[in-house]
């Protein structure tokens, strides 16, 4: 019996956040119910904690934070019968009505009434127990760790965009930006083939690491502008979400290549016309992800993107706050993960 | 017996364009000789006159302009068999090296080698007679005029666009600008089947052309913002070459939507970030075009794109510079044709 | 108000139907009701008439027939609001669960648990009112007949055909089988851009159809061989369900072509393996339609397709049985049509 | 300097192979001379060999066979400036037109015009020189042998049916028959980010080298039929050349799968129709392959795909007769392979 009450992490307003006793969710009759065991923080997160918005989505109630989840499933609706109670998950966070046009042609990530984890009006996972539609939810083997179940999520993003780019064998990839997302979306462009990879940052640490986890090409862009790098790659994908330093690197893309954004930030990108138009370079960005869960959990299953070498801090529901902060501080952090029951 | 001279009009300098005698060609082995019947005039060829570069492609000698050509084989060289003497051709201006793995897979429009009509240091057709490669002239039915073989040259480049931005029936199409490019991509993209088009221009002529040959709803964007049209296409085709217009009309793009620049004109454009990432919209530019001609052919044959009706004004070899700056005194120009004949 | 029973035509067994009184469907929450104006009858109605089963499809209760419906919206579910009452709709007659992996990935037609119209145990059309989820009603235009909106349903097979086989400008298309699929399917290639569209079939009433409604190159098979017809098709749109005449159409497809088996019949296609092998021929076969519904509407409000043409016998619901046995005793009948208010 | 005449090995009639003393060929203008160091043997091969043609490629002069060669670049034509002297490189045996619309459309393995080694008239690799277009031969690294340079030919087929399979991470791939095409075949398909490979044979050394190189799940069809193996691919890939066993696998293949046909043997495949189109499965075949070498020698030199380890039996030219049929005598014999300088 799951207790009547549990503990969330609720954003109250700018950088306030606190721990409160809200109702256990109940099941739909397609949902089941899910005890939170790990729950990845992303930088969308910390921007609502510091600045209440990002763009058009306005924080104006209490809000729960976290969409990086994984859990046990504890109870199940009427007409769910997909999991068995006791089965370790990775959770979809998004749900979409399904049936729009947008849905029904399988790009559900557009739909214009999808329901997102954190974001406003819609709780997200820093709580004890989520409830879930049976569909979004995904068994996870043993050898899969809590926080790496989690982590699926962003690794979601880097299958997503991998996908659109169409990196297969062959590829040669450039990654703007070694965060979180770089570090995920260099191992998933290896797992799907790519015969180089190289990655740009200011961070040493980060850019080691990249070394290190996807045997990439590192280029300090501090120390060395990327058009000297002399790199041709056929495919790019921006993780930096600096507009400016999107546009370098789109100059530097070879003919007939693929340009996906990954990164957020900034309104508007110089795009280098010219070289767009006579190298017929295709470009597009990313948007969440669709159908990238039983991938991205293969992919993570057999090693081939490591995902726990990503954790660098581990915090409990009352130290929410130095979760979503704890980056800003320290540049050797890479992902910090809420643990609800620690 | 052709001649050993022909009539050539030589752009000298800027703005400095003289009949010239020159050489008659010499088809090489797989090449035919085509006496040039029609040539029709491009804003490329404008821009070189007027400026005497394009971009990094700088007039460093005499060149001849003209790439929009129409003619008839009148010589074959010692190994080409595929056309019969007195056939009636449209020729494709540009040869690449086709060995290249650009032309190996089939993009040979970006082949580094490639030598194109007009394009500095490769003459082009404004003369009386060219020598191709008889893979690259296609013989035109005799329903097609003179003028509209030629003009298979621009209605390749609607092709192209329509096939990138892959238009079928139910596309909701947008074309930005109404020029000689515009007023045939909204007949090209009818003839791919889009269920809408709507075009746009600040020249009443112009539109209302496109609303006769396209059944194009028309938007004047001097005197409506697009942004105010209530439109929201599937595919925008960018025949503007005006980036800001091309970044306005990019905001009304919809969700998974695709937009091709074919426009050309300006060093940026400022790309709206947030707008392309939510709605995974797919960019592009065209450069010149592959494998197009038979299919344009077989369009203007079928009478499903109006090619004549865009031609408005004719000149010979000894006008080249009134054809070259026509439109810019005559709002009712739209194309202006060079028949060396005449 | 709608009365509280309706007529219905129901299959009881074999070769026997009878009207019966039903009780009126409640719609469901996120369902409407529609008051039934025009059904086609479809092949597989007649095949389920005779025989009390399609394949591993047994009739095994009673069961109303028909599936290619159009009405008028009459009463509305609670959460319905996307239609008007007295709107004129066309209904797309398959329910998909629309939340496992086939349906989320776009591929709803291979639903597992696809809930279609007159596939047992499922009720048809052929009755005064069904009730169908919103999404899966579509406006049509008062320009569009009761019988045309109804014959959207096959309409969406030659939709979904020439989307697998890519047809566009350039494409030269043979359909084999000039039944009321391939009589659609030609036009609807013609839309799609086809430059040439050549059929096949044995009865000349059939064949003038087909040149006068999708300017065809018409070829009698009972009078001449296929392989002796000249054509090097690009697209093979197989209509006829024979499973030699498919293989010998497979063998005029040219290299790099693509095959779409429409056409049901027969266990085995003896697929003539190096021709598919050497020319690297693509094969695929349609099981019904995916977001097909807008596309069709607008081919046929826009004239590019007539389906009115194709009508050539009505019946009220207690002549069901006539309507499903038309075509076999009159050879110039295509299409019967059930309207229920006759 | 390279000596006027070379030693070839020539068919000169079934079962009759001798060395000879040939001319060394003198390379065009672009082409390369390449002093031949390693070639693979091939089923197509001994076919010639054993019964002077395969389907309507006949034998009728003498020819030299053998066309998985590798090499060095001894000489150079006068426009060949892609390569240096003493460079290694994999060669790709066939030489395309270049200019029909199969090549420029980037389907050059389709050119009707192709000569390719070893296929009558023109002769293959059994020899110690061989002149190729500089385009058509690929340097290899130093970490890769003489015998895998020349096994890219064969890795290529595997490279292009993964491609056209579009197999990804996530994709579940069965491949039927595991002689050297399949052992290949099933590496690349993991090198593709494959998430299962199964494979089927009835050679228990192959399956088991399956296993171990390409952690495939092994199926003996001599023990247990396929369709017990509760197996449900979304790719398959039809390595074994018997009809029989490539319509049972399809039966197997799920819901919108894909099927290549790389295996060759047998007139017609037996399709099962209602299951093809039930699910919409695509077919296709692999007819040797494009653009495939830069992707095929990444692979092997990153140590993706292990071909030295195929290679169990070398012979010199004047054993050709024996590499032919080694594996006919020896089941654990993979692939022969013939060093023309031992």
């Amino acid at each position: 019996m799951t207790a009547e009450t549990m503990r969330a992490a609720v954003l109250r307003g700018i950088k306030d956040i606190v721990v409160e006793q809200r109702p256990t969710p109940v099941p739909g009759p397609r949902e089941v119910l899910v005890e939170v065991r790990s729950v990845g923080t992303c930088g969308s997160d910390t921007h609502y904690y510091e600045h209440g918005r990002i763009g058009d989505f306005v924080v104006e109630g209490p809000l729960v934070l976290g969409h990086e989840a994984s859990g046990v499933v504890v109870a199940r609706g009427s007409e769910a019968e997909k999991h068995r109670i006791g089965q370790r998950v990775a959770i979809e966070p998004g749900m979409p009505c399904l049936s729009c046009p947008q849905c029904r042609t399988g790009r559900y990530n557009l739909c214009p009434r999808m329901r997102f984890f954190a974001t406003p009006p819609v709780d997200g996972a820093f709580c004890e127990y989520v409830a879930v539609h049976e569909e979004f939810v995904y068994p996870v083997p043993d050898s899969l760790s809590d926080d790496a179940a989690g982590l699926i999520e962003p690794l979601s993003v880097g299958v997503w965009a991998c996908q659109k780019a169409r990196v297969s064998p062959g590829s040669r990839v450039l990654i703007t930006g070694a965060g979180p997302v770089g570090l995920i979306t260099a191992q998933t462009a290896r797992a799907f083939g790519a015969s180089e990879v190289a990655i740009t940052d200011v961070n040493p640490h980060r850019l080691r690491l990249a070394a290190e986890l996807a045997d990439a090409v590192t280029v300090n862009v501090a120390e060395q502008p990327l058009s000297e790098a002399g790199l041709e790659p056929e495919v790019l994908l921006e993780c930096s979400g600096v507009p400016k330093a999107a546009a370098e690197a789109i100059r530097t893309v070879g003919r007939a290549g693929r340009v996906v954004l990954v990164g957020m930030g900034g309104d508007e990108l110089p795009l280098p016309l010219s070289h767009v138009q006579n190298f017929e370079i295709e470009l597009t960005g990313v948007f969440r992800y669709a159908n990238t869960w039983p991938t991205a959990i293969s992919l993570a299953a057999s090693g081939k993107v490591d995902l726990d070498r990503l954790v660098t801090h581990h915090f409990g529901l009352d130290e929410v706050e130095q979760a979503l902060t704890a980056s800003a501080q320290d540049p050797t952090a890479v992902k910090s993960v809420v643990v609800p029951s620690r």
